[in-house]
């Protein structure tokens, strides 16, 4: 399963579903292996990553539009062109203020977003 | 230096200069800490990133525009949305087939980039 995606080195957008990320958020998992995984994560307006937490460490790029971000105790509005980096364990959470668009990456990758994938 | 920067969790795009990558080529480095880094670059028309490797596994992000990447021996044109993946230590190398932007994301964090950056 994982391993068929795993050693994808070219990935072309068209070839990839959209997977629900939850309540008008859906995601893309974009080139990856075990250590290191890119996803695309799009959301309406008003969507919302909930603020969470995971081992792995994430640095994501704001693709379009805008989000409130917060990581730890801290929020800031972020636009397009703009990045945020959290550390493993760290609470970080969205608010798409407009309908958006991010790239996350993840090291290791997300496992449980292999497992719950519908790639082949 | 890099102890500075190593820690910044909101990237304003605004506050991260543009560096030379090479000609027509130019690099922003975007959040990151040492084991995870996200640099975004952008190449005017045929603007080239010359085959290299590097020991660092990276994924990438077409933000704008297409490339024709090159992966080992293999060769696909890309365009916004899509992404690549490389392994450690294998040559890749694109070719800006318009005025075009991607999004690296290298793990660990490439440290000559952070030891030419001029960011404080």
């Amino acid at each position: 399963m994982s391993s068929v995606h795993a050693y994808s080195r070219f990935v072309a957008a068209e070839d990839r579903v959209w997977e629900s990320g939850g309540a008008g958020v859906q995601r893309q998992i974009l080139g990856h292996d075990d250590l290191l995984m890119m996803v695309r994560v799009r959301f309406e307006k008003d969507a919302i990553g909930a603020v969470h937490t995971h081992p792995h460490r994430q640095v994501t790029f704001i693709e379009t539009g805008s989000f409130a971000v917060q990581i730890g105790d801290d929020k800031k509005i972020l636009h397009a062109g703009d990045s945020f980096f959290v550390p493993p364990d760290i609470p970080h959470g969205v608010v798409a203020l407009s309908q958006a668009s991010l790239v996350d990456v993840f090291s290791p990758a997300r496992q449980d977003f292999l497992n719950a994938s519908s790639l082949p």
